[in-house]
């Protein structure tokens, strides 16, 4: 469990605001309007049913290259990050995302196609990127489609590329048509690559499912408090930092940039332009950046803290004075993981003094059921924050206009 | 050369704001009161110096230790990325930045002591996470430090790590005193590890010289135009974003995230909070991601489009049609250099079409000179915004409160 301190003023907050905020998102979920709410219970059988393959699949391969990219590649690299280093023996996992050629060859080099199992994921079944990579990799490798056993498809039950799954007899995941891409790393799209590639993704869920229950019976309610101050204050703060002290959060951060991102920002039924602007930093390197800014500059930034307080490495500062460097002997006999900690604090309390509003999350230490928690909170927190600016959170039609620029451009 | 384009307004721009932005930087480089301009020229020497060692650091040593954060390893971490494509028998580089143990333990087990070079960056000489990591190098790897030859030093002159490295008769290059963190890569900072790696720093100092005078010359308009630009729309444009549509980018990114975050964000002599916020994405793939928010959420960010027309690598779409598939078909045949270049036009058609203020840097290639090109015109750009800020864009006060904290934690 992880633990949530606001040291914003909570007390202004309408408590309207949060009742509207709750019923809101226990609407979508009872209603099964959006679907992944219930995707920590529903996934659990799937987690099963891939340990039953895992045997099979652990003695072919040695890799899993994903095929993906945004809502089905972000949530799997954050999950990877974060747990690679509780379980090293984990299979090699390969993204292949971006149309960057110097990327596609650079992760083509680490290919062993006899080693490989090949997961295409893509919600829509129609995205660019994959599907060029997806023919790229058929051709090169020389794949064999029908009735392959090393590639698998996750995707909308009805999508083109489902279609093209049963047409050769492939392996295939159904994304539930409830749940958004951005909101789908607990369905098939995170479940499947990372049970298969050794994750622990049962305690995920179980993780998720946990705090989901603790939320529905009034339990957390400072979420409610986080999503209606932020919204209550978005002309005031249009920007939210997340200022985590870990590097393996530098993924769980660029997840919860697209989460926020492209869900909060839209227009209203009235036209109106909304949205709220996420910016991932790591402790203590942007101390040396973006801190400045934070401290000095204008007062436009909400801060989350998030720091972890026991680390399983044990690394310490030698107790070593160097001539001319006493300064930096203050930390001397200190464990890295103390120094980080203590780094996160002094900056969260001299951010404070400057008057920027700022939480706090704790992590006890990294593990399944705290990064299960940590994805279904970024979740609610951003359906909440939607619903009370009166928003799709769920769509992104902004995006659509330059998709059919690009089409343009190639069609005679 | 590369090819910059204002599609924003200029003609509103007032031309007095123009000449006051070129006379503060001119007076600044003329007075010698900020020093970075003079780097091409100065560091010419240093890189020729340089090349003279290489032949024994390339028989010594196969890899280099960059123990430095912030302004002493963002910059060469950013060059390093961009232009090893096209430098593959470089030296490997091996960062030691942040205080988090997981990523230590992990740099520290590809280090071989006998093969490889240290070299320890830090401009005022007393960083905590680089002299803690210093430390547990000379424990951990019983490095030897009399007179040394595999420990080099980069600091200020007269800094506390200067003084140690005289004590020990470490080989040692100095930062000048007028040049500060951020502003250091074409410094020794720079300069010494990519030399010795590897890199052709000599070109990447050309390409920077280049464009000083151009511009010296005033025949880079443009660049004064976009700093007056961002400046005068500072309050309706709190926040610039800079959309590069190469993953080679995502570091220079972060260097630039610190330049403009860390310089301009202060407060004016009447105490005033001013700043911009700098936010480096990546396209394609955060096309899928943060996109829909600057397209359709509030109209409060500049968007700066970086592209690359031509790419060594011809990957190449395959002319294959799938069944179900035939939606990508449009792309067939296509390499996927034309297919990111064209999402990037697409894209900033379609965000010139929502309304936003877009400018678009167009790279041949990326080569030497171009990167020293982008490394200059990102820095004037840097400091003419802060003299229009008429705030001290070479001090970093806010941070300073936060370290106090900290050696308050650990001092009895």
């Amino acid at each position: 469990m992880l633990q949530y301190t606001n040291h914003f003023d909570t007390k202004t907050l309408d408590p309207f605001t949060l009742e509207k905020g709750f019923e809101a998102v226990h609407y979508e979920a009872q209603s099964k309007e959006v679907g992944y709410y219930h995707l920590p219970v529903m996934s659990q059988g799937l987690a099963e049913e891939l340990h039953i393959i895992r045997e099979d699949i652990d003695r072919r391969f040695n890799t899993i290259a994903v095929i993906g990219i945004g809502g089905s590649s972000l949530g799997i690299k954050a999950i990877e990050r974060l747990l690679r280093p509780r379980t090293p023996n984990a299979k090699k996992i390969i993204y292949l995302e971006n149309s960057d050629p110097v990327s596609i060859i650079s992760e083509m080099k680490q290919i062993d196609k006899f080693r490989t199992l090949f997961i295409v994921i893509s919600k829509s079944g129609g995205t660019v990127e994959t599907l060029s990579i997806f023919k790229r990799l058929i051709v090169s490798f020389e794949l064999t489609l029908d009735h392959s056993d090393q590639i698998y498809i996750v995707s909308d039950e009805d999508s083109i590329l489902s279609h093209f799954a049963d047409e050769h007899h492939l392996r295939r995941f159904a994304i539930p048509s409830n749940v958004g891409g951005r909101f789908s790393v607990l369905s098939a799209v995170g479940i499947v690559p990372l049970t298969l590639a050794g994750f622990d993704t049962a305690a995920i869920l179980k993780g998720s499912q946990a705090f989901l229950e603790r939320f529905w019976n009034r339990k957390e309610e400072h979420l409610l408090q986080k999503a209606a101050f932020y919204v209550t204050h978005k002309d005031q703060y249009p920007m939210n930092v997340l200022f985590a002290y870990s590097d393996t959060f530098e993924e769980l951060g660029k997840w919860i940039v697209q989460l926020w991102g492209e869900s909060l920002g839209k227009r209203t039924r009235r036209g109106e332009r909304v949205g709220l602007t996420p910016i991932s930093l790591i402790g203590s390197v942007d101390q040396h950046s973006f801190l400045q800014l934070i401290i000095e500059g204008p007062l436009n930034k909400t801060v989350t803290f998030v720091h972890i307080d026991h680390s399983e490495d044990h690394l310490m500062i030698p107790d070593l004075s160097l001539k001319f460097l006493e300064k930096s002997d203050f930390v001397n006999g200190v464990s890295f993981n103390d120094l980080i900690n203590a780094q996160c604090k002094a900056t969260m309390q001299s951010v404070l003094q400057s008057g920027v509003s700022v939480d706090e999350i704790a992590w006890k230490r990294i593990d399944e059921i705290s990064v299960g928690e940590m994805i279904v909170y970024y979740e609610l927190l951003t359906s909440i924050s939607g619903a009370l600016m009166e928003i799709n959170t769920y769509d992104q039609p902004g995006v659509e206009l330059g998709k059919t620029i690009l089409t343009g451009y190639f069609q005679k």
